[in-house]
Parts: C-alpha cells; structure tokens; sequence
C-alpha cells in the first residue's frame, strides 16, 4: 500500500449547511477532489462545495461519455461506461501512488446509487480507502417536504422511475413506505403506475429538495409532465398512527 | 402562531463528526433541547450531541412509558404511548407558546422511522417548524461496511427485522438490495428467513456501525444469536457491475 488515501465523501442533497463535519474535515486533508460530471454542464456535487473548496486545490473532474442517450442495457453504452470508469480509476490510483488524499465529492451517500461505487470496487483493494456516509437525496425530500415517510413496521422502498410499468404497479402495491427516484421523462408511466396500484392521492412531488426553488405538491395538482432527473415522488407510509 | 419554533434535528448515525453544520447550527440557536431516551438509559442522540451542546442549555428528557415489554398491536400499549407523545408534545408547545427555540435531536434522520414524527404530527400545524435531515442508521453502517448498497435501476428495500418470517421470506426474495433494521431478538428468524429467501450467502451483519467497537461480519460467520436493537443485516444489491 502506498502513502495515498481515497476518501469517497457525501455531500448531502443539495443544502451546503447539510455537509457534515467529516466531510468538511476531508475536504481540508485532500490534496485533489474529484467530481462526476456530464460534460458541459458542472458537477452538482462540486457546486454544493464550492465556498468549502481549498483555494488552489487540484481538481479532477470526470465526464461521463453519456448519459441517456444510449440504453443502459446496450453493449456500446455498458463497454463506454466501463471504460471510462477504469479511466478514471487509473487516473485517481496516479494520485495514490504519489501518496497524496483524493477525496470524491458525491452528491447525497456515496454507496447509495452513487458514481463513485464504480472507483471504489476498482480501487479499495490496492489502497486506503475511507466512506463518509452522507444525507441522502430522498432524506432532504421528504424533510423539506415536512412528511414523515416511514415508522414502526412499516417497509421502506426506493424504486428507481426507469423500471417497466408493471413493475412499478406491483412494487407500489407492496410497500408500506415508497421513494421513486430519477423520475425526470418517466413522470407519465409513474403517474399511470401509482393510479393502477391505488396510491396516487397520497403521492407528492418533490423536485430541488433542499435547494433553492424547492418545489412540493400532491402529483394530482401537477399539470405537466415535465420533471428534472433528480425529482422524487413520495408515497407516506405511517398509515396506523397512534 | 407565537414566536416559537420547533426544529427535528437529525444528528446522524452514532460519529459525532457526522453531524451536519445544519445541525450544528440548530443548536447553537437552540433555547431548549429535547430528546427521547428509556429511562435510566439516557439519550443516544444526546451521547452524540454531548460535545455540542451550549453549557447551562435547558434539557427537556422525554421518557418512553415503555418499550418492549408489552406487544406494539396491545390496546394498552397504544394507549400508553399516545398518552405519552401527547404528554411531550404539550411540554414543548408550552416552550414555544413562551416563544423559545426547542431543537428535538434525533439518531439518524428524524422523518425516517423516528419518534419525532409523532410530535411533528401534533405540532406542525399550530408551530413554525423546521427539519434537519440527517445521515442515516443505515447509511453509517453500509459506509463503515464499505459496501456499495444499490446502484442503477436496483430496488432498494428497508425491512424491520419484527416482521412475521413468511413476510420476511417474501420481502428478501424480491428487493435487490434490502436493510434488515431493528435486528435484535429477531436475528434468529431473520437468519431463517435470509436462508430460505436464498440470500444468506450475500448478507453481512453490521452492529454499532459509526462507533467504536463497530463490528462487521458476513452473517454466515456469526455463530451466536446475540445483536443490539440498532443492528443491522445488509444484502447488497448491484450484481451486474458492469
């Protein structure tokens, strides 16, 4: 093992004051920080650090070669993505073997559908490797949206907006407590799913969380269909209160 | 509506240093600072927030009647209880009638599965009320494990460990990724379940996560049925890393 040390840091949903103290102090002992990005368009998790940053720190900013231009179950879409991940960690490992602290800025929880998952199964073998949990998007959600999601026994699910209608239906009907998540173009199938399994009246929609502009409204009072990447909806549990 | 404010402070997982500024700042405004404990155990999140906490601060203890000594579904029980949250939502309403700041610190995130929910509900409508959403329970033990929990179009499920076995079979068939929560003297029936749902062989047991003599361990490797409340089992999800 060399001198180096990868530190995968939560920044939280969106809110600068939700960093914690561990990933403040991270950000003081790196000497690179990391961040995913879509080209052009700036990391989200740098932007929440962005007063907190050292001045003069060395920055190592990972595009993604796409997005969702490409099926995610497409051959090209899987071999590009891997590559770019081994890219990446090859660059951050650079790093390491020089013995220097790379920290990766990561919106929300770094093991929670998080990019960096992708550096850390390649990388913590070889090197000192340290997770600061982080708030998680949907914790900021239902906070800033005040509603208590889940409690006593009831069963927690967070259900990704990309997977099929029918799915979607059987999994609303079965949780007590529900989250789905990337909602962005799948807005439509998710408003179709949660009517067919009987929970639309109770379902929020939540986009920005803890930002700027939050937006929270019960999804029947929502006319369009237009909704960001990072948007939830909410299904509360906690249907027997004492 | 007085001058009073209730804050639901989540104060993480167990690290002190995962505190959020967020949080920090709470208490730092804070006239009062109430927290939930059994009595004669004394407050986990007043243990986590012990450092924090302004000198000569007014501590508000609210005591569960009970906890497990009588089932969750006996009248007296539910009785007991709401008579108890109702007890302790009067006590912080006559703080905020006085126009004080009462900050209610909570372990993890205070709308996910915590007692501040049932004050939330009996005081947000009548009170300024702010929420600061923390870092998980679930999220300190999967970061301390090191374990990528859920990734891409993964189902991620959060299961209490109380549930029947049948239920418990069924849930760990169907989620990719599942947190078994509220382990204790459930951890033999969890055990059987995992087995039988075919996903023994995957599940780690996470105990006291964030804290020293934090233990982690596949499951199949515990050979005793001994496991704190505020246990844990992981399955992770994320089988086809690309």
């Amino acid at each position: 093992m060399s001198g180096g040390r990868l530190i995968g840091v939560g920044v939280g949903p969106g809110d600068p004051e939700l960093l914690t103290l561990k990933a403040m102090r991270a950000l003081e002992e790196a000497d690179v920080v990391a961040h995913f990005a879509k080209r052009g368009n700036g990391s989200n998790a740098r932007a929440i650090v962005a007063d907190r940053l050292k001045s003069g720190i060395e920055e190592l900013p990972l595009f993604y070669p796409m997005t969702t231009e490409i099926g995610k179950d497409d051959t090209a879409y899987r071999n590009a993505m891997r590559e770019f991940y081994d890219g990446a960690a090859a660059a951050i490992a650079a790093h390491l073997d020089a013995g220097r602290v790379v920290a990766v800025i990561c919106e929300g929880d770094p093991l929670f559908y998080g990019s960096y998952m992708h550096l850390h199964v390649r990388l913590a073998a070889a090197y000192r490797t340290e997770i600061i949990a982080g708030v998680t998007g949907m914790s900021g959600c239902w906070s800033a949206a005040g509603v208590p999601i889940a409690q006593g026994d009831d069963v927690f699910t967070a259900i990704p907006g990309s997977l099929p209608e029918d799915e979607l239906v059987r999994r609303l009907r079965e949780a007590a407590a529900v989250v789905v998540m990337k909602l962005g173009r799948h807005l439509p199938k998710v408003r179709r799913a949660l009517a067919q399994a009987g929970r639309l009246a109770r379902a929020l929609y939540v986009a920005r969380g803890t930002m700027p502009g939050a937006v929270v409204m019960p999804l029947v009072d929502k006319t369009d269909d237009c909704a960001p990447y990072f948007a939830v909806v909410l299904v509360p549990g906690w249907e027997r209160r004492p």
